[in-house]
């Protein structure tokens, strides 16, 4: 059977790293929510984009820029990084380059491994149909915080483990014992659970922690984006 | 009050490192557990080497050599890893040089902060007073296994953390809240619960479990190893 692990930063991804795996890169809190929000609602492309030097090259070009820094938007960016900002009047059609604290190094990170593929609550079955169809190993890469553990994406972590390994995946790795242990405690109250998360308090100090309740739906959409080693695209479940 | 966070693997370090703090090391199977069992026998010094080339320059040395890689003693070592090893007979009064796969690395890791201390379930209370009195921020810093997360050492981080957090000591971090939940499910049953780790599996490989329940002996010495740059020594409380 396919052997699934959890790696909760990607300061640790080269430990983990298998080059026949597919990979789910997990932010849930906000970049990976967003990226399927923003397919959902039409985006053709997104094309993370690791430092802000490089996303300056997409000032004045046809793309729309999406970045933020420490939970607040850049100055030259048409927005942020809140799922809400991802609209249908904003992106249907069009090419959105994006870059975030966390989530949208870590995809690179990802690459040079089979597949790369974006995970949030919101395409969360989709996603895992995705895994469980192919048979190939799994790692879960969690964004962490400033490739810091952070436990809103390790709860995540845990449920998508949890329907992995119903559905026939094997484990050995104690990162899914503990993201399986830490998602039991979670999933009766994720949004109770949900008081502990630092990165609440940050977002809270900013006056956008009313985006936390869209970041925990489950399932408001079946797309799921794919990085092809230059941008993301759309796949649908 | 004075901060408290974990780290979950040495190669997240950097992203943790204070120089103002104290940092406690642990790795529950083997490595510090046996320090403080070396230390509690009567050894006067325990050089923590990072390399098996190091460790070469100390054969025909007057130090005793420990030493490991992935759970089995090097065949030129004076003997292993596990603490039934370091006996009265063999350590008193001895200096050991030791190198395991993870636990003697982190300790070099570690240093370039303010104080770096051993811990294990072996000196819990012990090392405690010592955070405690020193009203410094604390790191603890799991050894983890080659470099990735490791549930053993998370779930002793927990304990302690539940201890000085119980002390005054204050947390934004997450990685302390996941260890205290996993605490809390481990707490009960720590040897039921240790049937989970990775690690215990890879002893039972090498037909070492037994060491297991000793590992998980809560103050069986009030010896708290400190690093002094070079070697560890032994501090009493």
């Amino acid at each position: 059977m396919a052997q699934l692990e959890i790696c909760f930063s990607p300061a640790m991804f080269p430990n983990y790293f298998r080059e026949e795996a597919n990979v789910v890169v997990i932010d849930v809190l906000r970049a990976t929510t967003s990226m399927c929000v923003a397919f959902m609602n039409g985006a053709c492309k997104v094309i993370p984009v690791g430092t802000v030097e490089e996303l300056l090259h997409y000032v004045g070009s046809d793309c729309l820029i999406a970045a933020e820094r420490d939970g607040v938007p850049l100055d030259f960016a048409d927005f942020g990084n809140s799922p809400d900002e991802f609209t249908p009047e904003r992106v249907r059609g069009r090419v959105v380059a994006y870059s975030t604290t966390n989530g949208t190094q870590t995809i690179r990170t990802a690459s040079g491994c089979h597949g790369v593929y974006i995970g949030a609550y919101s395409n969360f079955s989709a996603v895992c149909r995705v895994l469980i169809a192919a048979q190939r190993p799994v790692i879960i890469l969690c964004s962490g915080w400033k490739n810091r553990f952070n436990l809103e994406d390790s709860v995540l972590a845990g449920a998508m483990a949890e329907r992995l390994l119903e559905a026939g995946f094997e484990s050995h790795c104690d990162s899914v014992a503990a993201s399986l242990d830490l998602w039991s405690l979670a999933r009766t109250d994720l949004l109770g659970y949900s008081l502990k998360y630092a990165h609440r308090h940050r977002l809270k100090g900013l006056g956008i922690d009313k985006v936390i309740p869209f970041c925990h739906q489950f399932d408001i959409t079946s797309v799921v984006p794919r990085f092809d080693g230059e941008a993301l695209v759309a796949t649908e479940q």
